[in-house]
């Protein structure tokens, strides 16, 4: 599972890298589906991913909210700030986890297990970086791309 | 991992259903990003999954060109033909595979790792849904969900 976190931090890292290389007006430009805006969408996965891995360690939730991270720059040292924590969490997985029950506080009187949290933290940014590739493609640039086995992931 | 693959089964499940519920000149329409259009996408990733699959056990590769398959309905037949050869892949799917070495008919003179083959298949699935997301809101429909904390997946 922490191989498929690497991934996703990956291509999270060359999606900022490609970022760099487009007007700030594109990024925060309000585009159909999604969540709306490259510049969200970045903020949205790294909010979603350090919230949930936060709820499996049974802390309260941290309001990251996206008013506060309206620059590439500060949704990018946002995701290096979180990166450190979640790494810390993953790390110590151990099997027994996958069935430890979450309780998210925005998901008030519902149990979610542990295994599943981590496949939908996983999932959801991938699903969303999918999103991305198409809004790069209306820009007429090339997206980052989206391939697992060609990356050296160990 | 068998998780993730039944979350990109029910997925594709619901995408196919939503797709009934739409003009087929939509489903064919050549779109920007992707493969190019919905059809084409879910043809696509059948294909992607099977072929990979078949590399893991080290058959020889099955040709399914998209030619044959231009109807929504062909499409989801040949989703449902492949489904249990794979499934039964999978089930028996036991740790050690994470290290074997596959090869791929149509990436001649290299390896990949079982472990990293089958996340690819389950990200490479995840990906393209997400651009079908961005096109059904295009079209100004609501996509299907995403979510997997929401799913029943046992």
């Amino acid at each position: 599972m922490l191989t498929l976190f690497r991934y996703n931090w990956q291509v999270r890292e060359e999606w900022f890298d490609w970022c760099e290389g487009v007007p700030d007006e594109e990024l925060i430009r309000q585009r159909i589906g999604g969540v709306g805006s490259f510049l969200r969408t970045l903020w949205h996965i790294v909010d979603s991913e350090y919230s949930w891995i936060h709820a499996m360690e049974g802390k309260p939730d941290v309001q990251l909210p996206f008013e506060d991270y309206q620059t590439l720059c500060r949704v990018r040292a946002l995701s290096n700030t979180c990166r450190p924590e979640i790494r810390f969490v993953l790390e110590k997985w151990t099997p027994d986890w996958d069935s430890k029950e979450v309780h998210a506080p925005w998901r008030p009187g519902e149990a979610f297990s542990g295994g599943h949290v981590l496949r939908h933290v996983v999932a959801h940014e991938i699903h969303h970086m999918g999103q991305l590739s198409i809004w790069a493609r209306d820009l007429g640039r090339e997206p980052v791309s989206a391939n697992l086995v060609d990356r050296n992931l160990g």
